[in-house]
């Protein structure tokens, strides 16, 4: 896995600047949203940045801690989401064809097959590591090969789209107990107290997430005193829709696309691409900040601000759906507005 | 001026929830997109509400005071957005293009006569009531007469949009010199200190703000001592472009419209019609916390959250405009999602 990942060239910002501050509105008066314009044109290395079919990933796999209790809800919902997702009728579905964007499903690794009736509209992809990842609470979730296979199948599929035209990603999840899984990367990368980021996920009661916290204590404490490289930690705690996600923001980095990064679980796979090659995150627009704890703390840790705070749980992606609109506004505007000179306006 | 605004029946809110807790989604996991459905479901006293006709308006008006030195751009610009606003290159269409918005705009009292080109998608109405306010640091800007005669035009503008069968609308302003107007009311609608509720508008400088501060005070001095009804205090210091969005907010929320609010002025005018008639708020959704500091405590006084906090402090409706996809997206989520049972997910 060898990814060749460069940091922006803001040697154009000046030049993208400058349109923004021709266009008919007070300098900086379009506040986030010129940023965003900003960071797309350096991304793309045009003054007149554009999203170019752009698509949803969800990315779904099972994870065998969930059968111990670290989930309000049972396993099957993950197959039985995926069928909601091939069938048109999830949140996701309903946000990606407001945002306008189209949609994949990847099976990377559920615990059951995959049947469901398929939209015409959402693709789905067999990508199938195993039915689901071993109990990370005893063992390793998977072997470094299927971690490696993992990473690797996300990062080809990303540039099977980049090929096929498309200049913007977002990625979503499906995994019951991927939250625990999330939390357990985080604490390992960023180094924060398990505590602070261990969250009630899908809705667990009090009594759940008290065996939630539980379990990941002893989680972390199998692998307490070991040093472990960014891509140990995924191969002990990851899923295998994270593992892909990980090799997916890698590639998707490196063909130079706008990537939008949606909640706790999206941003622990950004984690470990961080740790790998940290330029990943020039690439990276941050939807949203979720109400699972944890994902303010990564936020943080990475230093990055969201561009929405919705109060949202839910992942499949649905922060980075919300947010397409907006950047596709901000792009509109650099390219749309009428200048000062053009339009007769006086400037300041 | 009479207007019939009923608070909303909250009786069928539990059905509404309802409605939304049995979508394929954890309980309360779509955060704020949850309370949007269901405040447009109160509003339609509808399980399925929708946005129909949707438009952005924008009324546009010249203060006197602008020429003492209130604001960083001339007097003249106001007359040249208005112009850019019916060619189609300001921000504002920009936004409303991409939001599948309808925009009108609308005179309501430009200092010299509005020319420019008009582009068959903008609606432009001549509603001129004078061309510009008096200054409002020396005098009243308007007269009770002329205030009434702009709510009224306001109002009727909206029962017109209303009986085409639009259901949903975003209010926009343009006017050099108006952060200061907005200032004025807030002041004395909102009891909040003058100094903590004056900014720097399209781009004062230090020294710019400074006169700004001194102006606003030797206004507020004119009229220290009054008792002032808000009608009053909307002639002594509001602009022809306010007066009417107030009559205009009065008049949606007497035809149960959805009402998009924007920043600073947007909710100045608000506060007016808030104080007149409270239940209006029941109709407002509050789209976004403008950088004029003066907003975040008009928000605060008025006890409501925003959607949106993008930095934004251009006015012209943008923040309004950029959050009505995010409603369309609640809406679609409430009315298109699959239910647990229709999609054989399990429920907790």
């Amino acid at each position: 896995m060898n990814f060749n990942i460069t940091a922006l060239d803001r040697s154009l910002a000046s030049v993208l600047q400058a349109r923004l501050d021709s266009r008919t509105k007070p300098p900086g008066s379009l506040g986030r949203l010129e940023a965003l314009a900003l960071q797309a044109g350096l991304i793309q290395r045009s003054e007149r940045p554009q999203l170019l079919a752009p698509r949803m990933v969800v990315f779904a796999g099972d994870h065998g801690a969930a059968k111990a209790g670290v989930s309000a809800f049972p396993q099957e919902v993950t197959v039985q989401m995926v069928a909601n997702f091939r069938a048109g009728g999830a949140a996701i579905n309903v946000l990606s064809r407001q945002a306008g964007l189209a949609m994949s499903v990847v099976d990377a690794g559920v615990a059951s097959a995959c049947f469901g009736p398929a939209q015409s509209e959402v693709e789905f992809i067999d990508a199938k590591l195993a039915p689901g990842t071993a109990n990370f609470i005893e063992r390793a979730a998977m072997s470094a090969e299927q971690c490696e296979a993992a990473m690797d199948c996300g990062a080809e599929l990303l540039r099977k789209w980049h090929a096929a035209g498309c200049n913007a990603i977002g990625f979503g999840e499906m995994g019951i107990g991927n939250t625990a899984s999330a939390s357990l990367i985080t604490h390992a990368l960023a180094d924060l107290p398990l505590a602070e980021i261990i969250g009630r996920g899908t809705g667990l009661d009090d009594a759940g997430l008290q065996r939630k916290r539980e379990l990941l204590s002893r989680a972390a404490a199998r692998v307490a005193g070991r040093a472990l490289a960014p891509l140990d930690v995924l191969a002990e705690f990851g899923g295998f829709e994270i593992a892909m996600m990980t090799g997916a923001y890698l590639a998707a980095a490196e063909a130079r696309m706008l990537i939008v990064v949606d909640g706790f679980i999206a941003t622990a796979a950004l984690l470990v691409a961080h740790a790998l090659q940290p330029a990943v995150l020039d690439y990276c627009v941050f939807s949203h900040c979720s109400a699972e704890p944890g994902h303010q703390r990564q936020l943080a840790f990475l230093g990055v601000e969201p561009v929405l705070a919705l109060d949202l749980r839910l992942g499949e992606g649905s922060g980075a759906a919300l947010v397409f609109p907006i950047i596709r506004s901000a792009l509109a505007l650099m390219n749309d507005m009428a200048g000062f000179a053009d339009a007769g306006v006086s400037n300041k």
